[in-house]
């Protein structure tokens, strides 16, 4: 029997992952928060807003209609952080109570410091099954079916399997993993070291500073992550140094590009408002800054990051107290 | 009392390595293997040959006399490992029994797969001491002062604690680490999953198909790294993932270059004669899958890239390998 599966969203992720369930035979539904943009998606045959240039199959259906996209046999939620709890709000009545969701979001919610499986659990329920997937992940890469790989991430074995076998495609290699935790976390948080290496790019620093950020980054990253609940392995794996790898070099990752903007002397907030897409890592930088209150955690590369963007100190100040600190032991 | 340091090789290491450690008031001598070489670096103040453009400070002497450089407190070993042997049995008579060495060398010998400072131990002595400096270091960024960081290893804590006095810069941060075993094979293996990513670059396959061999690359370059005897650590920490990471990203990294040009459609050994710069990488291929074979790990990446260059492989054909075998776990 085809599996009816909605995408929740129709950003550059949400719309390649739509591309790839039809690929494999899927009855799918992409839903917009907005009616003119699911209109000129469905007749369109092309989502121009988010991934301008990729031809969409006769087997999706492009819908804003709640009703319709609820009904799915599984749902993959794919909207920023910011606009989860008030999209969500929207399906909670619609959804049939055993609906499996998988999230392909990467954010932490500020003040309540949910990850994205969290809040969803906290707006349509703690008994589905919910898996994150995660990774290297650049959409328009994906869209281009260049090789590119991910990791699936649920304490429902079944459920992790059920979307590795529902999305793998020749090009899009999915790998199944038991940490939730620690995939949503490493996704998160990695576009705050995807600022700071933006910043690195802006300034014109170089690969050799570029790979010292990425592998101290990482040590903070995972320090976080172990203190909030995650496997160790996980940071070492492809949610965790690949993405953040994939989203320090990509010339497409807008948190890089927001920091090269900064780095070049552009004033963050003025940045920010000149940029289209949502930048997770601006709202993120926050959380993460607050949760390592929180468990007492060190981010020196974080904090600068956060010093940046919020305290008005000079990239050059920030880098020139990280690279002075007394020398020790790695 | 001035220190006296004698860097031993003029390449674009040894020489970036002379310049620190001038620049931090020691007394230093750069030996070349060449006579007319060491003349031209000590009348013109530049290494033209290696690291262009870089003036060389006045208390720097450029040498091809053994004699004169063996007289330094402190050397250090900046030989390609192919030439190492032949370099340092030079040495062997002049040298006092008790000057420690500092190698920089990113190999592994074919055949006997001696790392540089086992190979050092052999040919001078083992009961001097020894330590490996390692790090994401592309010479020319250093030279231009970008910010950079690096590892010193040795069991003996004095020598790496004064190669870091000696050789830390405000723009070169160096750190101490105990694992000189895991630090030099780390710096070896690197260059063959380099030559992926180049591989990967010449083909066009993008930042996600990057990400994930450099993720899956340090999996597989750890795992042969512990079976001989390295900490795990390591591998996550600058001489590790740091120096892989700015392997693969450097326009300027030879081993990432010389993939690249493979990808581009070049035969191997036509692209390998085109080169002036060792490229480290396809004799540490050999060294590596030699060691992999003898402690029974497996390395399908290392494979793949052992394939292309020494079975005529078409790397077209190696990733269709890679991107295909049966979907599992992380």
């Amino acid at each position: 029997m085809t599996q009816r599966i909605t995408v929740v969203g129709d950003g550059g992720m949400g719309t390649v992952c739509a591309l790839m369930l039809c690929e494999n035979g899927a009855d799918v539904t992409l839903w917009s928060a907005f009616e003119d943009q699911a209109a000129a998606i469905q007749q369109d045959r092309v989502n121009t807003k988010f991934l301008p240039g990729v031809h969409l199959p006769d087997n999706l259906t492009a819908t804003a209609d709640v009703a319709q996209a609820a009904k799915g046999d599984l749902l993959i939620s794919a909207v920023p952080t910011e606009y989860l709890r008030g999209v969500w709000a929207r399906f909670a009545e619609s959804l049939e109570s055993d609906t499996p969701i998988c999230s392909v979001t990467k954010g932490i919610e500020n003040h309540t410091l949910l990850r994205p499986t969290e809040m969803l659990a906290e707006l349509v329920g703690e008994d589905r099954s919910y898996a994150a997937l995660s990774g290297p992940n650049i959409a328009p890469e994906i869209a281009r079916k260049l090789p590119a790989t991910a990791v699936v991430a649920s304490c429902d074995a079944s459920l992790a399997q059920r979307v590795q076998d529902a999305i793998s495609r020749p090009y899009f290699r999915v790998y199944t993993n038991p940490d939730r935790v620690g995939v949503e976390l490493a996704g998160a948080m990695k576009n705050v070291i995807a600022i700071a290496a933006g910043i690195v790019d802006g300034l014109g620093l170089g690969s050799n500073a570029k790979a010292a950020l990425i592998t101290r980054g990482l040590v903070e990253i995972a320090r976080l992550g172990v203190a909030a609940g995650a496997q160790q392995e996980t940071f070492a794996g492809l949610a965790g140094l690949g993405d953040l790898v994939t989203t320090c070099i990509s010339s497409e990752g807008r948190n890089r590009s927001f920091g090269q903007a900064i780095g070049q002397g552009g004033n963050p907030d003025d940045v920010l408002a000149s940029m289209t897409m949502v930048v997770e890592g601006v709202a993120t930088t926050r959380s993460v800054m607050e949760l390592a209150q929180r468990k007492n955690i060190s981010m020196p590369l974080s904090q600068g990051v956060h010093d940046i963007l919020f305290s008005q100190k000079s990239p050059r100040e920030v880098i020139t107290e990280l690279m002075t600190r007394p020398l020790r032991g790695e």
